[in-house]
């Protein structure tokens, strides 16, 4: 089975299309700057490589270009479009209506517009891919992978705020959780890795990108997890603040600051990026500067640090126990320093790095802890497309049966 | 020496006078409803009680009312105002200016009335009460002592918001911590019953009243604390929310809640009052619910838990360990269940508690952990007033050096 993976923003569509015999993947591309004046595609099949600028005024647009090029003779990797026999989406707020995925219907449209109240950015832009998908590969199954789901099993303890009651029934004010597909992923990789059941383990998924999430998985069950209503709770992020006193809005709101002001310094201007006075959210332009002596950089880099290892501290207690650490996406991946440097805090649960290891790993996946070691610590590349191709080739094959 | 410590609020005025040749109790009381038509006055002075009407319209009548009843002769303890010696004063911002008491001039008033900013509601009431009495007991030295001032060692990884830079050199947008009187009393007061210098041990403070706060303090030194730029962030409080996503002020705003509603919601709506549909803000009331079956009241209780167990996690980790937890203030001097649930969850950090023991000092001073249990646990009754008058004894001696 063809199944094409579609993660519609809201001015991009990036897509994967993925072999399911043997899980590979054939194609990937994304297009940028969706109603704009310099759009452009880019694609990689194999060796074959494209860029150019297309005119695209919206996503039913851009997904004719996708599927241009990737029955394209000299660019692409299908014959026909036929070959495609699934859709997979990426949503990101299927509220309290989604703990797994589903095949896409009307009802299901339905209730992922009634979510968009909590994801305004996001879901409206996963709804327009969708339409635009079933209005170009109609009769084609499509499924809707959320980024909340895999986070539904967590108890009411830790998903409610200590807000009014009333907040959560009439506007469903709530812990949801992000990077959920993400979380799923490294956790069913890490138990065949380490050939035991996932469900045998106390894990902390530590899923460290430009957003980042930490969650606590006990028993293959979500229990806790970093991000809330909105993905800017939590850890520090490139841009985003991540926890901060819930005083600090209104206080800069009674210094002139508006509401839309401050939903844009703490989303856009925080994190890293506004702690370093702007020096950059890139943690390697942060690393760069602290190397040439910037303070406010070596600065951002300990409160991100300590704050990872804080989060993770406070999930091995609501476990009651560590057996499993991992770090995935792009900064944990890539990042050996911080990896080191957040165990380092951890030695009051056993956590022991081997340094040539975690140096030797960066990047690709392993483990980096030492055989002593109480806790097992690993990188694992995260592989949100191909969790979603598995979900969408599941559903799409039950519902066949 | 005779201290009086003096606790202004907005429309109350509480009052200690201690002995320090012994560090004796000899009167407490307070006035409430000051400029309100039911303003009242209650004092204690060993058994003599008096509790009666007064007309009050501001602190420097409360102050009057106060110095004819501590004088008076059936139910005062002092034969003239001139056994006042000095006058202690709670003040509950210092901002990054006070990092200890301070004996005060004008120019530490100034610095007061600078710091109102970041305490709208305390400081102007402090400092009214201080200006009362300064006219009132002209010439006798009076003393600041901040709910501030011993978290100001907090490094910057700590106490530094991930916002931009600039919100810190602008507005001192940072962590301050409160109720740093009681943590520095419960410490100084476990490092006496363990016979150990206090520098040696890896403390975590737990004050657990109404308002309530953790503090990590690592060789008599706060490294972290729960509470920030106001006393709303950190734990699960009476109607204090504590910790959120900081998009849910934004958030209610957009669903047409002004910032002074969402100001409101927060700090007196919230916490187990306002998740447990408004039941309580009291834990007595909030358990006897629980016990009659009211699940929201149950549920409250269990997020009240879990999210102190997670702090306390977060801080053995920010430490690299922890030999001593300590519980104070009303709500953990007074509650084994709650004791009980919290060292539940930290079986990890071999927390072992002693059901008997933890029981039997219920609201006295103890040990409460068993032998074997690698974290010392204890109950330690606060007393902020009689560290009050300690540092103002001290720092008058030493003016008169």
């Amino acid at each position: 089975m063809r199944v094409l993976v579609i993660n519609s923003g809201s001015s991009s569509l990036k897509y994967q299309i993925l072999g399911m015999e043997d899980e590979t993947l054939l194609c990937k591309g994304i297009v940028e700057k969706i109603g704009l004046e310099d759009s452009k595609v880019e694609q990689k099949c194999g060796e074959k490589e494209i860029e150019k600028n297309v005119e695209v005024k919206d996503h039913e647009d851009a997904l004719k270009v996708v599927i241009d090029l990737i029955t394209d003779e000299n660019h692409g990797c299908l014959k026909s479009i036929k070959e495609i026999q699934a859709v997979g989406h990426r949503v990101v707020h299927g509220g309290e209506d989604f703990a797994s995925s589903v095949m896409i219907n009307n009802e299901v449209i339905k209730a992922l517009e009634d979510n968009s109240n909590l994801a305004p950015l996001h879901n409206p832009a996963n709804i327009t891919g969708i339409k635009a998908a079933e209005k170009l590969l109609p009769g084609v199954p499509q499924v809707a992978v959320f980024d909340t789901a895999f986070h539904q099993t967590m108890p009411e303890r830790a998903f409610m705020y200590p807000i009014p009651y009333e907040m959560y029934k009439k506007y469903k004010i709530r812990r949801y959780g992000f990077h959920g597909t993400s979380h799923r992923y490294v956790c069913k990789r890490a138990g065949e890795l380490l050939n035991k059941k996932k469900r045998d383990l106390k894990i902390v998924s530590a899923h460290i990108g430009n957003g980042a999430s930490i969650a606590a998985i006990d028993h293959a069950k979500v229990i806790d997890t970093s991000m809330g209503l909105t993905p800017l709770e939590g850890l520090v992020m490139g841009t985003r603040s991540g926890d901060i006193d819930p005083a600090i809005p209104l206080f800069l709101m009674r210094h002139g600051y508006s509401e839309h002001d401050v939903d844009e310094m703490l989303n856009k201007k925080s994190g890293v990026y506004g702690l370093s006075d702007y020096v950059s959210s890139d943690m390697r332009d942060i690393r760069k500067a602290r190397d040439e002596g910037n303070k406010l950089a070596a600065m951002a880099l300990d409160v991100y640090i300590y704050r990872m290892a804080k989060y993770i501290g406070s999930y091995a207690t609501a476990m009651k126990g560590i057996d499993v650490l991992i770090f995935t996406a792009g900064v944990a991946e890539n990042t050996a320093e911080i990896r080191k440097r957040v165990c380092e805090y951890l030695t009051v649960f056993g956590v022991e790095i081997d340094d040539f290891k975690n140096e030797e790993l960066n990047g690709s996946e392993g483990i980096i802890s030492t055989k002593d070691s109480k806790v097992t610590v690993m990188i694992i590349p995260t592989n949100e497309e191909l969790m979603i191709a598995r979900d969408t080739k599941k559903i799409v094959d039950e519902n066949n049966k």
